[in-house]
């Protein structure tokens, strides 16, 4: 054990804990700045003895945090791969560390334990020091949100894709996670009477039913609406992950009539006619925060709130959108069509009505017809349609997987948080974008308190998806028929 | 890399994810109920693959603080350490894990550092995921803090001691290293008008220059006084750590001056007459977080509001206590009386002057009359020792050393931080407490902002103290006449 | 008409908006600064046209409230005097409009109405535009109530003492009044999480119960108590009346119970057991608000909100003090001593039990004995004492009469407030305050919603007190006994 | 003095305090239930002697206000026309107690000035009395300042007219002035992050530059403009009235620049390069405070405000809108045309000019030109009007007068409050508003701190006004061009 330190002390002395030194040369092409600046400003790795020192590296991480600003669209990518390639993991340590391990395994269990802990010590990537520092500046955590967003970006377009740069995103998601863990996050309720500056973030970040003007959003703060964000101490002013939420007698089959009927915006709640919540939306606003958990927790907390306002509330559902649900009957329909087996998506019946109206062969014409919203005008194909799409519909969301989950990421989130898929809804969204993504079906997925941890905890496992009878129904008709 | 899930799922179905068996029996003889519920309460490390899915443990979270709290206290040492060694790292999985990582070293390097996080990923131990799963309850992260405040008085009175205890014990410093980083404290300043618990909670924790009653707390918030405090968002109307500042023209030789004086309390503040910082007291309020680094980054911040209130603001220095002063003192007497070297610690004029006053043995008798606080009523005696009372204080801070660093905890932590040891000041603290610690010497360890960050660096590194002449032309004295 | 604005414009002329010159001098013997100082200060009456337009008296306003701070105990009695003697009502203003008044009686009435408008005008006093010029400062509305208090105190020990300045007192009572009618005051709950300053401030204010300590006033803000303020936006961080109560599951009958008990300080309130509010201290803390009636509204107030908090609320009593029974009780007993009618105070029976305990004259002895709180140590004397003493009470306050209302004070203004004498209480407060006031015997003046508006309009017209059967029946034995 | 209460008491019992009688029939021909809701709510006036007793009329006052609120727009003018008739005054008390007045006048000054008291009292109109309980309920303030504004919009537009409507007018302005004084108001500065329902109302108080959109309100809060508001506690969330100031380097000559450039909205404010304060718009935005100065203590407060924040700022200064400067030169071009006296507005070289491109009559054929906004767009008219437009305009701010002061109403505020009439500016509101008003001109009245009182307390008193060199030069060629 007595070498411990002295090993330490040697690689210590050849990097130096202020980062004068970097610890190798980096092959990149770079400009000379970039590994100036990287040298300069990303800590060494503290000896394990030093490891919870404070270490004052505020002026470095500044430096660092400015250079980065200052970089152009194209020298970032460059910049991330040659941080995440130079900065990364000590292999030759870690394996050095683990010969340790295994020669103290017969010795007494505290030595072992330590042995394990340094190992544990060197998996640290390099870069991870420098990036607690930065944390500790002021706007030093959206700081490293934003850096995510930026990897994340790279990684989609292709403008930077190394090993070490998919594990620097790795890193920065559990990191993220840890920060952002539910017991550091603040529950706000957004009104009108909030401030200007969130609820228009609140209005440019809403994905689902973008809002079009301040009429809008007041509607989704006002009565019969409440509108509930998370935020955190570290990044003040910005709402990360937003939840609409209805207040209405029933489970909602229409999305208009949330987001733009026109009640007298002075009405006052009453509060008797209040039994149903309805999550019409909900928001992440950091793209940094991909995949790190929020949704969950942020509609378990609004729950609990909305329990305690209204003790009598007995209905929680979501309104859906379904996104992709047009795109798979798209290629579902090509499939048959290439296949020849028109007859297994439509009953004879529903072929024939069609035929009737379509000149021409069906599924080509329809395949046509189905590309743009004009057939909604069409109140004959609409009554026509309804059945098949439905029933295709129910199909889509219960039966078609991804990696053993529902395919429908809508369906998985809230699968995930243990709702039950209870309900499909024809017409539910004719705004042209509902059309475009699922025809302006829109699905209830439906929270029944007492189960959802039950089923949460079964679809994480067995990927068993509870569903209503309708849905059932629906799914077992298109079995038949279909042969999906 | 097929074979991994395969490798995960088998676990995953051995154990379940929802802790509803444990990993293995324990040999303890605790009764059946605390492995019950320990078996029921910590979850199951989830699959790699599902590292970061919600986790909805709320309930046996829950239950899990409920039991803890109502364990007695001879039944909590025994339960932490069944928790330690029955839920920690699973040795034989990180050593497969590790097989794997040499397996692919020639591999591409992708597989290489996806292998490695898998090995990461193996060293977490089991029952940090319950810990992240209690931090999310209400209240959640200040029973973590209690629950390490119980392990370390646990450790410290040896009520239980094991290996995985003590790894525990590291575990969750490192964890809560991480929560209460700086970017995630809000600092506030505390006034006469700040709520009465939080002014109540300071006064109890004061643990520097204890708070008699609370016209001796109000004169601490009032005028030409400041008092700051972290909190955290997870622990709210909870100071973390407590500084309180003296506004002075001139670096203060003296606490009761401070704490003690009676100025009119109305008195309002003459701006022009402030130009020093003094910092008497530096008090830590949470047992748990010890060994977690906040006191520096108070100090840090504490300065730059202090520069922004008064801009020509131009000392900083603290006001500090030397604890173990006396004992040091005593036990170097012991040792030259034992060895026959008086004449190590006196000078002769000095040892004259002493045996004109002293019958019998002077270093004997000396011993005894510095065992009470006696000594300061006779002027004779206070102008005799303060000559090398001073000298042998300077030797104390500068010369004694623990590990490389300074003996004394409270210029350790000031000179980490970069400052200099500036001055120690005579009949500084005529309390009893002061006189029992340290003959009522006091230190000013002074913080001159533009060399701060470099002397850290330099003391952490190499362990340099930087001084002032007072105190180096004193040690010099010293180890000229003393040997020490 | 047309002659108004010329009027006007003589007086204007001669007098100067400014203040630049005083309207006459003033015969008094004060030295000549406090007439200058008044001339400068104290503007004059603007023209009747130009009454709303805005003058900026700022800086003559700050000089009057400067040079008043400065002047010493005896300079400020004559000042004020001065003020209210040289810059009040123009009399003969008053004269000449009210002649203009006769002359339009018989024109329109809109000549009539402003005529009358005038002369309403020309009643306002000078100093009142100096008094509206304060208010505007900062701190202006504090230092009015400040000179109020001022005034009352003068009056009251005799060191100033005119018609016109008692007229300016009646005044500002008015003024007062205006200012901090309900509209503009508001409520605060006071709690152990209220600012330090606030809690201070309510310790020292509390006149009915001392607060001896931090640990007193700690519980009376801690569960199953509640204390309520009303703060004014123009005095921030002065409570102006508090009010503390008790919740408890029955109306009660003693004060030390409820302030001194200790029950576990962090125990939970268990709403369960809350069915009674007590106002057990109620306390006007600016005695320059004298005759501006808060406590009614306070009590209103706060009646609302605790049934709010506690929808099944449904008792609502005070536990009040009877501050002055024991001094009436002792003229009575030196009356009827100097009559020799000592058999209209006891009855027989009663009379003959104090004869066995007392030697000599019953009457003198016990006018002896009742002269300080030894008797409570004598069960024997406690016992006889309590039906003769509780009769007298229940007589005290039901038939001792002042302007027609309750002799007592506090009795008075629960009656007002429509309250019912509901009971008296033996041995309610042993304090030796409680002793000495009323032999311990303390009332609960209960509060029947729906009732209290009826019986206060009753009481402010016919006086007529309602009173519980248990009073009444003491009242009808003393009147059969005492002839009072 | 004795018979004072007699009187009272004969009274009191006649009328009864509580409303349940009035004091005589309305011979009016409104429906009877008006009679009977004002029978039961307007309460009696109490007698003198209970003046001050607290008045519990909660739920006749309630009644009156829900009362009012549901009468349509035909009968509030016809109710408040009767209140204002059946419940004033009671102008017999009035002449008794004046008697009385008379009759003591020779005795002592006590008695004289209770009398005096009494006769003020009875000047009270009886409406007052409910008022004052209307503003103890919850938004009863704001139910008085509503009432006023539809009084004084029927007094505008004579659906309503009587004396005594005009007389509660008055009383309820004074009532109101003494509410809103200075003492009571909070300012407050608005940000982007003030809530979204003042910015909402802010933008629709905005009367002299409309705000189009959110992104100009956006502008008008953001970095180099303030905007403040006046609050009062009893009107939670409602501004009273509005100051934009923006923050520039120069006295501003034109309000595009000021209120439609975009400048990047991110741009943060250059400290250096501030040196003046430009006030571009003040809006009233209640109406029933007509007639309440707010806008003088609101500019005062603001520049102290601003002087905190800017240390340096040196000059302040309005850019002003003159509202009626075109409809003052169609009338004086219409007056010099039917008495032919055309060469009195222009110099023989501008006519000449004007003949060079107008055919026909040349004062005729302008005052067309003119009508529209046209003219504009002709760079050559523009050139030529601007010496007589610019000439004319400084002789109407200057030299036209309304009741002794300035007719036009921004130049009689702003000199009011001590500006001086300092530069008016050509072409510097080329909006359709501005043109029309006043040909594009706009004026600079620029406060000057230290003379600002001075000039307020002259232009009060003798009427004689401030002007820059510019503007009298103007003055003078005007006078001797135009003879005006």
């Amino acid at each position: 054990m007595a070498r411990w330190p002295l090993l330490w002390a040697q690689r210590w002395k050849a990097a130096t804990w202020l980062g004068l030194s970097s610890r190798g040369g980096s092959a990149s092409t770079a400009g000379p700045d970039m590994d100036d600046v990287l040298r300069r400003t990303v800590a060494a790795v503290p000896p394990y003895e030093m490891r919870e020192k404070p270490a004052l590296q505020e002026a470095s991480s500044r430096e660092f945090v400015q250079f980065y600003r200052g970089l152009g669209a194209a020298e970032r990518p460059l910049f991330l791969t040659k941080l995440a390639a130079d900065y990364g993991t000590d292999h030759g340590l870690v394996s050095e560390l683990y010969g340790r391990v295994r020669e103290v395994q017969s010795r007494d269990l505290g030595t072992l334990l330590q042995a394990e802990d340094r190992l544990r010590y060197s998996l640290t990537p390099r870069y991870k020091f420098l990036i607690s520092h930065i944390c500790r500046l002021e706007e030093g955590v959206k700081f490293i949100v934003d850096l995510r967003a930026d990897i994340l970006q790279f990684l989609q377009n292709k403008t930077a894709d190394s090993p070490q740069l998919r594990e620097m995103n790795g890193i920065l998601k559990t990191l993220l996670s840890d920060w952002f863990s539910i017991g550091f996050l603040n529950l706000e309720r957004i009104t009108w009477q909030s401030s200007c500056d969130l609820l228009q973030k609140i209005s440019e970040y809403e994905a689902v039913h973008p809002v079009r003007n301040w009429a809008d959003i007041k509607r989704r703060v006002g009565p019969y609406r409440r509108c509930y964000v998370f935020t955190h101490n570290a990044m003040p002013r910005e709402p990360l992950i937003v939840l609409h939420v209805a207040l209405t007698d029933n489970i909602s089959n229409n999305i208009q009539a949330i987001v733009r009927k026109d009640p007298s915006l002075e009405t006052t709640e009453d509060v008797n006619k209040i039994t149903t919540a309805i999550f019409y939306s909900i928001s992440s606003s950091q793209r940094g925060l991909q995949g790190v958990e929020l949704g969950t927790y942020l509609i378990k907390r609004v729950v609990k709130e909305l329990q305690v306002e209204f003790p009598h509330m007995s209905q929680f559902s979501s309104l859906s959108p379904i996104p992709d649900f047009t795109k798979w009957l798209r290629g579902t329909l090509s499939f048959k069509i290439k296949e020849g087996k028109s007859n297994q998506i439509f009953t004879e019946l529903e072929y024939k009505e069609l035929q009737d109206i379509i000149e021409g062969p069906v599924l080509e014409k329809l395949q046509h017809l189905l590309s743009n919203n004009e057939w909604v005008k069409s109140d004959k194909l609409v009554r026509i349609l309804e059945t098949p799409l439905m029933r295709l519909c129910a199909w889509y969301l219960y039966g078609e997987k991804h990696r053993g989950g529902a395919l429908d990421p809508v369906a998985n989130f809230h699968l995930q948080n243990g709702a039950v898929i209870w309900r499909i809804n024809w017409l539910a969204d004719t705004s042209p974008r509902g059309l475009s993504s699922s025809f302006g079906i829109m699905a209830n997925y439906r929270y029944f308190l007492e189960d959802a941890n039950r089923n949460s905890v079964q679809y994480l496992r067995t990927r068993q998806i509870e569903a209503s009878k309708q849905i059932l129904s629906l799914v077992a008709q298109c079995q038949t028929i279909s042969k999906l």
